[in-house]
């Protein structure tokens, strides 16, 4: 469930005029920013992005980057977007890091419906005029580049339907090739890219039940190779995305330096889709609450806004 | 162009009459159902369907099976499906054949647009409950798995953008591996697979004025090896796509034997987009047109129906 308070009532235009507000004038109105778009979902806030163009001849996302900076000026302008188009851009800003951040490809190609990935696709080819495989392939190599074009090619089943019979021979192939240090076989990438969802939850019970071990732990041998963390990565994406996320947000505050990029990456995708049960599993692992640690590791107005998508009440 | 004639004024309600006429009584009228259903376009079929179905309570593909039989009905049931899904039923059959005939999915893979093969990778999720890409996997192995896989996965960029240098190192690169023999090298797939139509044109452009041979031609060394074969296919279809139907046409009738299912997949599938230059270019490549080869090796309402669709006008 969603974290995200929305009113039912709202005018899109009321709120162009009142960002527009907030915009001129001597120093920028940060906070009556966050109170509107905070509270505004996905349908409101690409409401407002046209009743403003439509008023103001200008693209809300530029106001916004041309007044605002630093941390809150992306994660507003993120949460600004729609999502096929925010993931497209996080897909690229990932790509063209120095070392390429292969845990946004993975999660976006992981964690996405088929249709959602595919509308990140399309919304990728309007962009950069390249297609987002294309590109994977580009910035990246190796094994790590297998796994990432394969499964952010394919477009998937997402039916319900599954076979047992599949799922008990492919769980065994996926022992054999674990147990058997063969990570790198392409039967590997082949399952894990090309089966639906369903049938993959279906397979990774198999194998908990048939070996006793989670697949997961098979692949924990080596911390430091990258390419079996891609491994872990896409398994934990696909078998349980809320309790992945609740991770990541925990490193990403258990750092020296909080992990910004993470932080507001996390908040900003899930906060109209699961962040309240990833807040449940923070809170069931961790010594705070989700929002006292993000109190504790942020400031300002980033601070604010991160709470206001958490559905933090101010008094 | 197309060779397709078809008018301008028609009316469903009267077709679906008229073919439902033509299979009642003792013996079908295959003349009036070829008459109807090979001088309709592909809105107009869509249009019969639905007033067939709303009619009758039938589905008129169903009442074509029950009523005609052998290469005839199978190519105008074929004609009369929605495109998307005749290509999902052709993969799927290619796939099922005992030696899988992977000459098919590199076809569906590398002629049809992004947006084909993304309708038809939806098409066959629906006929099918697995993904396009999960069964290619299945049916195939080794090499050509790789290949296969991955041009059907991919949801490629498919503007004219094109980057000269990359053109350019991507053909250097390219031809490396196919000097060096190297032909399973992941380079070759991964350029083929995810590169755009526009981008691989210039690729092999650059590959033809570098090396002064034709990328196809350096992968002429082995005729036998399957692998190398449906690369050559796979080059050729992306190439000239009305170049390698025109051959295809020319080898189903050369055999002893008519090749009838790929006869038919051509002329179906080909006769509303672009099967008059593919006529044209039979034509400067045999000793005779492709309507006098299909009247020779073809016969009965087959031959009717099929010369039906190549424009074919009966005094």
């Amino acid at each position: 469930m969603a974290t995200l308070l929305a009113p039912k009532q709202f005018s899109p235009v009321e709120d162009a005029e009142n960002i527009k507000r907030a915009c001129l004038g001597f120093g920028t109105d940060e906070r009556a920013i966050i109170s509107i778009l905070g509270h505004r979902n996905l349908f409101q806030r690409k409401l407002i992005r046209l009743a403003y163009e439509e008023i103001y001849h200008e693209d809300l996302i530029q106001q916004l980057k041309s007044e605002l900076s630093g941390d809150f000026e992306r994660a507003i302008c993120h949460w600004t977007l729609d999502p096929a188009d925010r993931d497209a851009l996080l897909a690229n800003m990932a790509l063209k890091k120095t070392i390429p951040d292969f845990q946004v490809i993975l999660e976006i190609a992981c964690v996405s419906s088929p249709e959602e990935l595919l509308a990140t696709k399309r919304a990728y080819r309007f962009r950069y005029k390249h297609s987002l495989e294309e590109d994977v392939a580009s910035y990246t190599e190796g094994n790590i580049r297998k796994l990432l074009v394969a499964l952010t090619s394919t477009y998937k089943y997402d039916g319900y339907e599954v076979d047992g019979d599949l799922a008990h021979s492919e769980a065994n192939i996926l022992h054999e090739e674990i147990a058997g240090k063969d990570y790198n076989h392409e039967e590997l990438i082949r399952i894990l890219s090309t089966r639906s969802k369903s049938q993959l939850t279906a397979t990774f019970n198999k194998y908990r039940n048939i070996h006793g071990t989670s697949i997961t732990k098979g692949l924990l041998i080596d911390s430091t190779d990258d390419y079996l963390y891609a491994l872990r990565t896409a398994i934990r994406c696909i078998r349980d995305p809320k309790k992945y996320f609740a991770k990541i947000l925990r490193n990403a505050m258990k750092m020296e330096g909080t992990d910004e990029d993470a932080l507001s990456r996390v908040i900003v995708t899930r906060a109209e889709k699961d962040l309240k049960e990833i807040k449940e599993l923070f809170l069931k692992r961790n010594d705070m609450s989700l929002e006292e640690a993000v109190a504790r590791d942020t400031s300002g107005d980033y601070k604010t806004f991160l709470l206001t998508l958490l559905g933090h009440q101010e008094n």
